[in-house]
C-alpha cells in the first residue's frame, strides 16, 4: 500500500472558473483508520456543479470549504482496510470522499453507503447517485409530475438533464423537450436519449421555439441553469405549470448576480409555482427512488453517459467542464 | 326613474397612468331589463389594481377592455327594477357593475350575488369581495399558513395588505410585519390594525430592515408589487418559506418589464416556493372564507378602512391613487 495520498486543497477562493491557482496538490500521509472506521481508497469522483458553490465564501446549504481544506465532493471508493463490521475490504461505497486517493469512512469520518454487489460503478456514481435522485425527486415531489404533462428540461445532455428527460417519459410523460448548447448534443437527445425534441439555445429564439415545440405550453420547467432560458419557459408556462429550480449554473460564476426572470409575472396568470430544492433533504428517501431506477436500468429504458477525466489533477478543469458546457453526460474523475 | 345612463369607456390604451386621452363620458339610454333580468342602479364601484391590467391590449386571465367598451370593474348596485325572481327591488347586490350607472343583471347580463340585508355596503365591497377573499386565500390556500408564522406583507396599508395582516393574526401567525410607503402609514399599521412592526420602503435599506424585524426569516411573504420589495423579501426567506404572489403593481405602468427578482435563486438554498393565484379561481369557494371573516368583523378584530371618491368621473383618478399610493385602505368610488 502506498504511503502517499495525494490531495487537492483549495488555495484560493475563484471569482469565476476555476485557475491555476485555486487549487494546490499536497502530499500527505495515507490516514490509519481507527476503530470504528475503514480505509477507502477512491476509484471516482462525482464532479457536480454545487462543488463551485462550496469554494464560494457565502452562506449556503453546506459551509464554504475553507482555505486549505480538501475539496468536499461526492465520489466512489473501495474499502482497502477495515475496522467497522460494515465495511468489508473490496467492498465498494458510495460517499463523500472528497478530491484525494484516500478516505476514511465510519465513526467519526465520512457517512458512505455499501453499493450492491454486481453494479457497474458508474451506473452507480450517476442515475444511483446524486444525479439520478435530483433527477427523481424534482420531478415527482417538487414538480409533482403527473402522466400527460409535457416536460421542458434544460442543460439536458448534462448529468441531471439527460437522465429527467428519460425519467419523465418512463414516468408518464406526453412530450419531452430538451433544451442544450449545440446540434450534436441536441442529435444525442433526440436519437440516443429519445427526446421528442431539442432545442439548440446557441441558435437563440428560445422562447418562440418553445413556443412551436410546446403550443399548449409547459406543465413542468425543469430548470439547471437560470438566466435568459428560466425566463423564456416562464414566458410559456401552461395554466398551473409548475418550475422546479434545480441549479442556476449560469449565476455560480458571477460576482454580481444577473438579473431574474422578469416573466416571473406570468406565476401569476398561469396560476403557476416556482419551487426550489436541495436534494440531501431527500436523502432518506433515496431506496424509494432507486427501486424505481434500478428496473428501468436493467431494462436498457435508462441510458447513462459519462464523461471520464482521468487523474486527480484533472479534477478542476472537470469542475469548469460543467460551465463551458463541454460535457456529455455525468463528469466524472477516474483516479 | 332618469332615462340616461352616464359611463366610461376606454377611448384609448394608457401606456403608464391614466390621462385624460384614456376615458370617454359617454351618454346612453338606461337599458331596459329582458325577461331574467335586473335592472342596478350603481352605488360603489370597486377599484382594483387588475382593473389597470385589462386596459393593455395584452393576454391575461380575462380579455382585454376592448375600445369603445365600457371599463370592467367589480361594485355595488341596488335593484331599481326586476323581472328575475332572484332579484328583489331595494336588494345590494354586488357583481361586475362596470364603470356605469345602470347594469343588467341575471340572464344573458352580469351574474351578480345578493348581498345578506344588514350588511354595510362598504365593508361588503372590501373585506367580504374581492379584497377580502384575496387576502384569506392567498394566506389559507396559496401561502398555507400555519400558526407560528412570521408575515410580511407589502402594499400593507392598501386594500388586500391591510386585511391581509390583521387575517393573518388572527389565524395564528405570531408576527405580523407590514411594508409601506411614509410614516403615516406605518404609523397606521402598527396603531390601528395591530401589526407587530412597520417598515417604510421610502427610506430605503428594506433588505436590512426585514432582517433586523424578522432575523430568522421569513416563513410567508404576501407580494402585492413585485419589484425590489419582493428581491429584499426573497433575501430574507425562512427555510421553506413561502412568496404569494398576489400583484407586481410596480410593473403594472411599465412598458418594458422591468428586472425580475435575481434573490430567486434563494428558494434553492431555502427551498422556499413562490407560487401566483387568480382570486376568481376560488369564486365558488367565497362562502367558506366569509364564514371566517363575518364574525371577524363582528368581533371587531378585522378593521376596514375604505377612501371614497365621489363621482363616476373621478374613476380613472382613483384607480391612479393605486399607484401613486394616494390611498390607504380600499380604494371605493360612491356613485
Amino acid at each position: 500500500m502506498p504511503e502517499t495520498n495525494h490531495r487537492l486543497v483549495l488555495a484560493r477562493r475563484p471569482t469565476g472558473l476555476l485557475d491555476e491557482s485555486t487549487l494546490r496538490l499536497e502530499s500527505a500521509p495515507v490516514p490509519e483508520p481507527a476503530e470504528g472506521q475503514a480505509l477507502v481508497a477512491v476509484r471516482y469522483l462525482s464532479i457536480d456543479p454545487t462543488i463551485r458553490t462550496w469554494m464560494n465564501d457565502a452562506p449556503g446549504y453546506l459551509p464554504p470549504i475553507g482555505i486549505g481544506e480538501v475539496v468536499r465532493s461526492g465520489g466512489i471508493g473501495e474499502v482497502v482496510a477495515s475496522r467497522n463490521d460494515r465495511y468489508r475490504e473490496g467492498d465498494l461505497v458510495f460517499g463523500m470522499v472528497g478530491w484525494q486517493e484516500y478516505a476514511l469512512a465510519g465513526e467519526g469520518a465520512a457517512g458512505m453507503q455499501t453499493l450492491p454487489s454486481g453494479l457497474d460503478p458508474l451506473a452507480a456514481i450517476n442515475v444511483l447517485g446524486v444525479t439520478g435522485m435530483t433527477a427523481y425527486f424534482g420531478l415527482t415531489e417538487v414538480g409533482r409530475l403527473v402522466a400527460g404533462d409535457v416536460v421542458v428540461v434544460s442543460a439536458a445532455a448534462g448529468a441531471t438533464g439527460s437522465t429527467v428527460g428519460q425519467l419523465a417519459k418512463a414516468l408518464g410523460a406526453s412530450r419531452v423537450i430538451g433544451i442544450a448548447g449545440g446540434p450534436d448534443k441536441c442529435a444525442y437527445l433526440v436519437d440516443e436519449l429519445g427526446y421528442d425534441a431539442a432545442i439548440d439555445h446557441s441558435i437563440g429564439g428560445i422562447a418562440r421555439r418553445l413556443h412551436e415545440e410546446a403550443p399548449a405550453g409547459i406543465d413542468l420547467y425543469f430548470d439547471n441553469v437560470g438566466g435568459e432560458i428560466l425566463n423564456a419557459a416562464l414566458a410559456n408556462l401552461a395554466m398551473h405549470g409548475r418550475v422546479v429550480l434545480c441549479g442556476a449554473i449560469s449565476a455560480y460564476n458571477e460576482a454580481t448576480p444577473p438579473p431574474g426572470p422578469s416573466n416571473y409575472v406570468n406565476l401569476i396568470v398561469r396560476r403557476g409555482r416556482m419551487e426550489g430544492f436541495i436534494i440531501l433533504d431527500f436523502a432518506d428517501r433515496y431506496p424509494e427512488a432507486q427501486a424505481t431506477i434500478v428496473p428501468l436500468l436493467a431494462e436498457g429504458r435508462l441510458k447513462h453517459t459519462e464523461h471520464v477525466v482521468e487523474g486527480l489533477t484533472g479534477a478542476g478543469t472537470a469542475l469548469n467542464l460543467l460551465f463551458s458546457g463541454g460535457n456529455v453526460g455525468k463528469v466524472v474523475v477516474a483516479l
